[in-house]
């Protein structure tokens, strides 16, 4: 492999300062100008095809989840939650286009579904940001909802990430761009952390942490899991790994947050990763909670953010 | 990072001899006959909710590829290429109870969606590997029928990979097991690449090659595209990149062989993989072809796989 590299993009890095002078996305691309046309292929939309700015102009808030089923919900829910005029169930999926992804506006806000994974993430944030920027969109803030599993805590506990860490429990996250490596930064919005946690405690219906997120590259092996359909170490290795985890400050472990934290970053977005968590890995590995409890469970994120948002436009 | 290791496993490791002796699917995990029950999280299935044997004990060709949509057509076309009774439009989806994955079957033959990326396909292949095995399935052939870009060819050209590549061209796949890196080998089954090549020459109605194929774990940057939201290298290093893919026999780049072709070679399943190629990435970064060429692009792999399905069934 070739040596590990400090970004070199970091020297232009917008800072949260300079991300407040002006609010639009930071495009990191000279060369997306020089496009006659762009296509979004995983959305299903283009610059040519259709009017991003009027289509998406008005956004602030982008929620992204793996799910599409729980991002719609989550659309609907935030129609209710704003009290928005007209039919939620008219709330279409603007990719219908495509089924890489699915994507609902109401109002200010846009949810999106983003699959599982870093790779399957990264390639919707590529053209979630070019839309933002496409769209002239300024002062928009990000959260991923997600699932998780939790290390030493009590499942259903909602965790706000204050960075997100490697396998290696290092806050970085490792960008193959061509054949080189560029090391990034994993911090997220730490004052956007702070704000979630009080809403949490306004809320105050479920345990609310703020921790550190691990972000695997797979969900069994890479995460100790003892039920996969490979595994070559023990039990005690497993719960060693997971105990050194814990101990560095991990709460809890999904597959996306590095490079969501990066890429946002690195484009000016402020960012948040609330994830819940379904079951306590110390106590095992299968998600094995009733299809009720689980469906509690994913919705408290949801509630989180619902609040977060109706506070930013003093509606709650 | 922990040091690179060679897979400890290697040594247990399957031979195809051993393959063809009782056909089985190797599990490689000492732990996964101790649960008393196991949760197939992800396909909202499980051993003591499902009879696997019933449902899955005759399969023996298995199709996966990103979409949902695209796999369900492919299991309507097969329906309809096997002259199998019953209304194709009542061919269900088995995971309907999650929206992770999408599965049906059709006589001997599973189609399965594992969206994009690494991370996306490795849960699903263990959750396969192990429904296989608990429902005692033998000979299966398994092959993902994929999407991908092109180097150096023209577009609508069908690859089988002989081996796949990592972004380093390396025919390997790094896989990290709690906080240590294993290296396991993604070469695919050559006399299957061979017979699919062979089909391909008898329906005669698309090109078709043998090639390596590249795997990354992003669509912008990792397989330089200058067209991403970022982007940092310059359209001759970009060039420079692909022609020495080029060089060392990569002829085309997609985002799953990798750890499709380590895990079913550990697990002694017998594997291809068959993409077409969307674009010729020498000429362009960007899908622009007309939604009716790809689509007839995408079904060249499923009509190869009919062919070659029909043939072992003796229905050609």
């Amino acid at each position: 492999m070739s040596p590990i590299l400090e970004d070199s993009s970091n020297g232009g890095l917008p800072e949260r300062d300079s991300y407040a002078k002006n609010g639009f996305v930071h495009i990191k691309n000279p060369h997306l100008d020089l496009l006659p046309e762009d296509i979004l292929y995983h959305f299903d939309l283009g610059t040519k095809t259709h009017d991003l700015p009027s289509m998406f102009g008005d956004v602030k808030f982008v929620c992204v989840g793996g799910s599409p089923n729980r991002m719609r919900a989550f659309a609907l829910f935030i129609h209710q939650e704003l009290g928005l005029e007209g039919d939620s169930n008219n709330v279409a999926d603007i990719c219908a286009g495509t089924d890489r992804y699915s994507m609902f506006k109401v109002g200010p806000v846009l949810s999106i579904s983003h699959g599982m994974g870093i790779p399957s993430i990264s390639i919707m944030l590529h053209e979630l940001i070019k839309l933002l920027h496409h769209a002239k969109c300024r002062d928009v803030t990000i959260i991923r909802i997600g699932t998780s599993g939790g290390i030493g805590i009590e499942p259903g506990t909602v965790v706000i990430t204050d960075v997100a860490v490697d396998s290696f429990f290092r806050p970085q996250f490792e960008q193959v761009v061509l054949d080189k490596v560029v090391v990034r930064k994993t911090e997220l919005h730490k004052e956007l952390a702070e704000d979630l946690l009080q809403c949490s405690k306004e809320i105050a219906s479920f345990p609310t942490i703020i921790g550190h997120t691990m972000c695997t590259y797979d969900f069994y092996e890479g995460q100790g899991r003892l039920d996969g359909a490979l595994c070559s170490f023990s039990k005690e290795e497993k719960f060693e790994y997971l105990q050194r985890a814990f101990s560095s400050g991990v709460r809890n472990i999904e597959m996306e947050s590095t490079v969501f934290a990066a890429m946002c970053h690195l484009c000016g977005l402020k960012a948040a990763v609330v994830c819940v968590t379904l079951l306590n890995r110390l106590e095992g590995d299968q998600i094995s909670e009733s299809h009720e409890t689980l469906t509690e469970y994913q919705k408290r994120p949801q509630q989180l953010i619902a609040e977060y948002i109706k506070k930013q436009l003093n509606l709650s």
